[in-house]
């Protein structure tokens, strides 16, 4: 399979591609279960994005690129379907920027009259070429890390969330290769808990040593000076720094401020969304209560409300490094932002 | 049952007492369950205790203190054997205050020679002036709430968690019933979900308009301009006003700090360990791993370990109003909590 080729070998990848269907390592099952599902239908790859079988803004650009070259092929490049699947694809999730600028990139070349196999050329491309910079990240970022740190990370931004190895789990997997690192703390991240779920996971995998807490403990953590840098991903980056990430890392990087602990923002420049100019203006996307009311099917809760935003915004006062595969930005602005935007 | 009497009369009373035997509500069981387990034993009550049967500081203080009565007759005022089940009872958990506290009183009350009908009248006493004081509470409490607040609470400071009727949640049903609130948002509160399951049944049954949100998304909520009061409850307040609650308290309360919110922490006086002169040297309880990796006996993370304490400190920094039986402290500090203690 082509996406296997660059990944993190102690992973199993969980987008594959074949040429001819996508296998999505169902990510609603893990760690209990291993389970990939095939997908050859553009519409069923954007209920997986939308149900959470594949989850995290790179790794859903990527997929949905597949979904695209899938309907290209179904459809014999008949545009009128190829953009209905496409426009579909788009309605899945409202918040990741890579879904976006990863459907932008296959329509300008059906528009440039590619055929299909330049299609696949390209998401074949926009896959390996994500993984590549997840390890410029991954180095970038750990640059700034010092012998004998310890870090903590919310949801997951591992090889999971994307094509391969991961952002801020590519941070903290260099680090920790490169011997820095003496403790990973891992939030739970409610309510999807990829944290206790998929980022305990990746870092057992990994050989790295992890505890996880419950993410409302963070800030208690901090406070016992068992924290020396906060590393997350982002699922949209708005041009002046602000990032978009699982809900509850606006939170972690208040309480890092409060605690003099850097926040470390890792992000491929896909992320970035240049048309938006802060992060008021990302689309946070709102889920059903029952994300808060049940566990595995069976009701934990009585018959209540919930506010079920699943992203926050973090203002880029709070972000001390945000890392890309060009390199890092530290006290990220929109000056900066537009001087990284000038060499893409 | 002598309990029942003063207690909130939309919830059935968590600790009830029927002169022989002491009836304890199931709170690993709620919402989705109303039962309760009816004990004799001391040695079973610290379990209870231990188990989270019986949560929160109050409540937990009210039935040590039936425990002692229970342990006076069945030992037939043998101090020793006595004092054996009070060293049971104050072993079952570290943090709160109102356990030993309670323990105290009827210590000292066996040393002066009272008998069992004594020791079960002022067991009946700090129960019944545990219930009047969050009264009082949630009357001084709600003097500092505006018509049209809406506010957050992080665990469960409710009937459940006292004699009955509630401190934070005492506040926020006194200002409700004053007509000042729109919306009452309470945290899940991981890992025991006491937001979801406790809090949001309490308010519920008092016919309050609420939401639940996942612990990380409260500074998010409060970013939204959607929250005017943060208003908890305290498992031990030191003597200069730090305030040990519920694992994200200290996060919300640094989250509010931020947003210029206010913080409000409820309870009476008995939750004040005089002897302690800094939140750092409150004993914080650790918790086992399977709170974060199991749901109802299922597991829901892989084998990795976890850091669990249950309590955090929120410093008097961060406070604005302490709210107990005597009063309203504005910025508390050991200055007035020394003069708080002259009037006890």
């Amino acid at each position: 399979m082509t996406g296997s080729i660059l990944q993190d070998k102690k992973i199993s990848p969980a987008v594959q591609w074949d040429g001819k269907a996508l296998y999505l390592l169902d990510q609603r099952k893990l760690p209990l279960q291993e389970e990939y599902i095939k997908y050859q239908s553009p519409p069923k790859i954007a209920e997986a994005i939308a149900d959470m079988v594949v989850r995290g803004a790179p790794a859903i650009g990527v997929s949905a690129a597949y979904g695209v070259v899938l309907s290209a092929i179904a459809h014999d490049m008949d545009k009128k379907k190829i953009f209905a699947d496409i426009e579909t694809l788009a309605k899945s999730r409202p918040t990741a920027a890579n879904l976006f600028w990863a459907l932008d990139k296959m329509r300008t070349h059906i528009m440039a009259g590619k055929d299909a196999a330049d299609l696949q050329a390209l998401a074949e491309k926009i896959h390996s070429d994500d993984i590549a910079n997840n390890q410029k990240i991954g180095d970038f970022g750990a640059e700034y890390i010092n012998s004998g740190s310890s870090v903590l990370t919310h949801c997951n931004a591992g090889a999971l969330a994307t094509g391969g190895y991961g952002t801020a789990l590519g941070v903290i997997k260099s680090a920790w290769d490169q011997g820095k690192l003496n403790m990973v703390y891992a939030d739970e991240t409610r309510p999807w808990l990829q944290g206790s779920r998929l980022t305990a996971w990746e870092l057992k995998k990994h050989g790295i040593d992890a505890k996880i807490l419950v993410d409302g403990a963070n800030a208690w953590l901090m406070q016992q000076g068992r924290v020396d840098w906060l590393i997350v991903g982002a699922d949209r980056i708005a041009a002046n720094g602000d990032a978009a990430n699982k809900i509850g890392t606006y939170a972690a990087a208040i309480s890092a401020g409060y605690h003099k602990i850097k926040v470390m923002v890792a992000a491929p420049t896909s992320t970035i969304d240049f048309t938006i100019m802060q992060g008021s203006d990302i689309p946070i996307e709102t889920r059903k209560d029952a994300e808060l009311l049940e566990f595995s099917n069976s009701k934990i809760a009585g018959d209540i409300k919930t506010w079920n935003q699943v992203f926050d915004v973090t203002p880029a006062s709070l972000i001390d490094v945000l890392v890309t595969e060009k390199g890092a930005i530290e006290n990220p602005n929109s000056y900066k932002l537009g001087l990284l935007r000038s060499v893409l």
